[in-house]
């Protein structure tokens, strides 16, 4: 899993039926202390998630499709919580 | 998933047998705004994408293969949908 | 898999079901004489590590999902392993 | 899947029975207008590609297996494809 | 697969079951002609390898499971082969 932060929405008329009603979020990868990497991929939210959120990204195919309960979906990345707290040794992120 | 745009097309008379009559577009990954990255992959078409369109890819086999609908064939990236839309906070892409 | 550092640790409340319980730890890969390398990934312990171990991660699903003993969590990466010791030509990482 | 040249060959003898009679090809990740990028995998062949041929390979354990008709093989990478042309809108690599 | 050098050994007592009795190599990812390049993965041995020898790693789930024998078991990475020789057009790496 990663640690992100959810930048922006894509929005996509023509698309695989399985995304129907899904919302897709751009996310960039972050550091502990949720500095942005610009690293970005698109997930799929299953948690409600929003922009300016710091989120959490299962980045795999079987484990994205059971998160979203579409066992026949291409999805290979996938938002499954919103973080509340990081803790490091040397940094405390809170998310309120 | 990653947002890209297609850049090229690829010819390959000599392949798997599973590719027959598979449209094989380049794409080059990009960034929310739609700045390339460089970074490319060769994803097969499920969406009716041509060039200089953005589109989603998925990049993981089982997913590949079903958005497909082969399960037997060896691929590992695809085109699932064309994007219309992007937008973040501080910038917005519309694809007309 | 990789050899990593436990550097700290993620609360979230709101999340996906299967992930109930478990402890989130984030984790930054090393070279084999214990530098990190600044590559982080959130990783579910399932050998009792904490912070500051030296641990094995798993980073596919399916193996994640075995070494979690849940087989439709969405989990793409695990701590398997804590490690002991680290022997190279030129150098012995003895953990403590 | 990647576009690539084949760069070299590969000889194991003490190997994993799977791969009894296979051709390992070095294969150097490269760009649409055929530069290499220094990016090297080592792929099974599986239609016939040889030394300097542009390829497609496949990146995923379940495609490549299938790939190679060997469901129980432990394989990552295969060659599915010989390019003939790629196009982008600014060049055109063409393989004699 | 990629082809790497063993360059050292890691003992972990405390550790998924799967992995008991199993050698855990840290292998570094080289280039066709030996050159390191500082990516490590710590590879689970099945052929036997130890330091110093160059080896094609198996990095995928089912493939290195299938390569162990052992279909539960949470492993990503696997030593599939040790290396005699790489042939490209312009270097020859022999080893002894």
């Amino acid at each position: 899993m990663n640690l992100a932060k959810v930048v922006g929405t894509i929005v996509a008329t023509q698309k695989n039926p399985s995304f129907a009603g899904c919302k897709l979020l751009i996310c960039d990868v972050c550091t502990p202390d949720g500095v942005l990497t610009g690293s970005e991929v698109v997930a799929i939210d299953t948690v409600g998630a929003g922009e300016n959120d710091y989120v959490l990204i299962v980045s795999e195919g079987n484990s994205s499709r059971q998160a979203m309960g579409k066992k026949d979906a291409p999805i290979d990345s996938t938002v499954v919580g919103i973080v509340d707290r990081v803790d490091t040794g040397s940094s405390t992120l809170v998310v309120l």
